[in-house]
């Protein structure tokens, strides 16, 4: 099969946006700015989901659904939650259509006006702590720990698949309690558990860190984030953690009776990964063959292809890798054997490259008489003859490990080769230009030069690290005092 | 404590409505007909989502995604489908809002208007045929098995949780196919999974029919339907599964190449259950003391509740019951201990037998003393006492086996008693208003008498059952001769 995806090197944007597509992971639909996440592409996605879900659950959540519409007055409730949100979103005015008097299909309906228009959530603060509300009155009704699964719309001007969309998908956390410190130490804890699945699932490593003030959510008090670089050099925020304090308790009066009898109002977060983490997961690991998966979140993590003439050399092999398949799904490898009799074997060959399976076994005559296979790995393209005589479950088992850790290494490899430190803004400058990636310089701590930095080069504080360790220095913008280093980069 | 809810005999409907908000399984959200699903009802709703979804897989489906919106213009397409779901639905105008000049929060910008409106998704067949269009070319590219669990609006006047709300979650598959029978084989294939959910999971026994034309799903050429009979005699539709011939195909000119080279447009089905399960899942098993939960579907099986006077005395209980929760835990037994000390051991009981925990067992200072437990069951409100140096794991099991089974069988058995074949109008309507149920009665087969049957007793035909025998006999309105037997019930 023709791939039809240029190189990275060529046009890493057409490279990608090529590879979402012809890899089955989603394509655009006519409605402006919304995907359709296909069959391929929402098994990775089902994978992750049940991944973050569990580590949901053994950190004590549980899931609710609350409603897809928001009243236009909520928005309005936190002061800076509507200066964030309340701008590009879709807006719902009418409950009716009716059949054109001209007989051109359906019209809106002009008497079916809402009294008050609803928006479309792009997240669901409001609405869930005007639900909030009316769950708390004393600290025995506290903490919440609440997550939803549930789609968003952002009317996004310039989208692109996975990473921008008018409408995601995601998860929304949000969370009541009784004190400033227990709702600071869950929003450190999701952050912590965003990088653990980022890291032992997706094979990213990521940067824990806080965002600056202009970078921060739209009522929170604090942000955490996690931070991943991509292969171009430009980084992408994977999930954000908020300590919201009590500024949405006191914009809908959720207030509790503590122990001691005294009223005070309830201390919130709110925490998300959307199917963003896609794309990051697409464009961390994939090369110019197609997508690279990691073995924890492949769909497919063995295809068999077999190599034969005719029928009879088909079932002969066929009736061989029945003798090892169930035994490898019986050790919980997902495995499929590519049977079609409408494809060659270098189409399929392609096809599951492209489609990132981390394991091919091929077999064909010749190894049949030797009982052999063909083994190749996705990620390094090594193949080699294995001796069926062999433990062939301990060999898959353990290559899966190596190459869930090995995409890991080397992503943590490019990371540390894209991180640089700098002391001065022509070198932040040349080092944006050359090879990108994050740059490490003191910053004066001002929005201003935050904002005159992005305009001049583009790039951004991406987060103070969580554990940035105080230094003196000069801001390299301004050369006034500076008391750590923070992250800049490009990013999506 | 106080459970507040009134006895199914002074008011089944209130005592609906109150055992749904105060079992914690969902309540009104100020949003007009939007549902709060709260975190014990959805996790009830994961727990048929998991094995719905299951076998979905295990026939052959996979998960996608598709749009939030569906332009206007796609509605009119399918000319029966318009009729049916274009009128009342959410319409989506504007993309924007700005701040009030006159400082009063945010409104509508008139300038962001959309040039077409976007309706919010009744149901996605429109949206999804436009899509399946690209994605079939040969006969190779079918079948296509795909579903997608998504949130729905549909602008209902008078809305009931669970029952009819105008935002639901629900699942809806949508395939696409290279003959007629073998879609007509899908539509069937997928009522009979639908009915063995129900059955084996919900414990709610089902009729497995075929819609009369009016009744059918607008756009389809079929519609099948499973039918749950409620402890108020009224008829619940729990699911139903559409063949729609080429219908949608012909409407977003879907078209295909055979194998022997000739064109020709696709066969399709489309198959749904919703939250509306929830709602039969409530009224089949329930009575006055609360929830009465299948043990498949319970989120928490078995409830222990320490009955003590003192730390040490509850340290003690405490002990003693974590020897035998992880065996129970090992064994695929959700177990929850209720050791909070806020609450009395009475107040306790009333709330999981409102839950409708299946299985309760207390301990208290006497069974600490004898090595025993006091085992309660939800279903019957059977107490014994348990020698502790028997096999608790093996009781407990058997307990929830039985209590599936018997809840199950009291339902089958209600259905019986209630199931009635008249041969007269007269008695038709003596036994609709008598005893309620499924009325099994002969109909000439026309949409007017179906129509005035229903004005006159508000009971419509619920199906045609799959399995009908042909038995000559006379319509009981009209006298004319019809060939076997429809369901008649007044429904939810
Ligand atoms: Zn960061
Ligand atoms: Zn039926």
């Amino acid at each position: 099969m023709s791939k039809g995806i240029p190189k990275r090197s060529e046009d890493y944007s057409l490279w990608y946006n090529e590879l979402v597509k012809k890899a089955d992971l989603a394509e655009n639909s006519p409605v402006r700015g919304c995907m359709v996440i296909k069959p391929y592409g929402f098994s990775i996605w089902e994978k992750m989901q049940a991944e973050i879900d569990r580590m949901f659950k053994e950190t004590g959540h549980t899931n609710a659904y609350f409603p897809l519409f928001i009243p236009k007055s909520y928005l309005s409730k936190e002061a800076d939650h509507v200066e964030g949100f309340a701008k590009e979103c879709a807006v719902v005015t009418h409950y009716r259509l009716k059949n054109d008097e001209n007989g051109n299909g359906v019209v809106v309906d002009p008497e079916a006006k809402l009294e008050e228009e609803l928006i479309v959530r792009p997240t669901s603060e409001t609405v869930i702590w005007n639900t909030y509300k009316n769950w708390v009155q004393s600290y025995r009704d506290l903490p919440i720990l609440v997550n939803q699964w549930a789609n968003v719309v952002r009317w996004e001007m310039r989208t692109r698949l996975f990473l921008r969309t008018a409408e995601f998908l995601w998860q929304e956390g949000h969370t009541a309690h009784a004190t400033k410190q227990e709702a600071i130490d869950e929003s450190v804890q999701m952050m912590n558990v965003y990088a653990q699945f980022a890291e032992e699932f997706m094979a990213v490593p990521v940067i824990k860190g806080i965002k600056s003030e202009s970078e921060r959510f739209a009522g929170a008090v604090e942000t955490y984030c996690i931070e991943a670089l991509m292969q171009d050099g430009k980084a992408l925020q994977a999930g954000t953690s908020h300590f919201l304090g009590q500024n949405f308790a006191k914009a809908f009066d959720v207030k509790f009776t503590s122990k001691e009898g005294k009223q005070d109002f309830v201390w919130g977060t709110s925490w998300g990964v959307s199917t963003r983490l896609m794309g990051a997961l697409i464009m961390a690991h994939s090369d110019d063959q197609g997508l690279v998966l990691p073995p924890k979140l492949a769909p497919i993590q063995v295809v068999i292809v077999p190599i034969y003439k005719g029928e009879e050399q088909l079932n002969a092999i066929r009736d061989k890798v029945n003798e090892f398949i169930p035994a490898l799904r019986k050790a919980g490898v997902s495995v499929k054997l590519d049977d079609r009799d409408t494809h060659k074997p270098g189409f399929k060959f392609a096809e599951w490259e492209l489609k990132g399976v981390p394991v091919r076994l091929a077999m064909g005559p010749r190894d049949m008489e030797n009982n052999t296979l063909e083994i190749a790995r996705r990620d390094t393209g090594e193949k080699e003859t294995f001796d069926l005589s062999n433990d062939l479950v301990a060999k898959i088992e353990g290559l899966l490990t190596d190459i869930q850790d090995s995409i890991y290494q080397k992503a943590v490899a490019y990371r540390a080769e894209h991180t640089t430190e700098v002391n001065s803004y022509e070198e932040f400058k040349e080092v944006l230009e050359s090879k990108g990636g994050f740059v490490s310089a003191h910053w004066d701590g001002t929005a201003e030069t935050e904002e005159q930095i992005k305009d001049e080069t583009k790039a951004t504080i991406r987060c103070i690290h969580i554990d940035a360790k105080e230094e003196e220095g000069v801001c390299i913008y301004s050369g006034k005092p500076s008391s750590r280093r923070v992250l800049f980069a490009k990013a999506y």
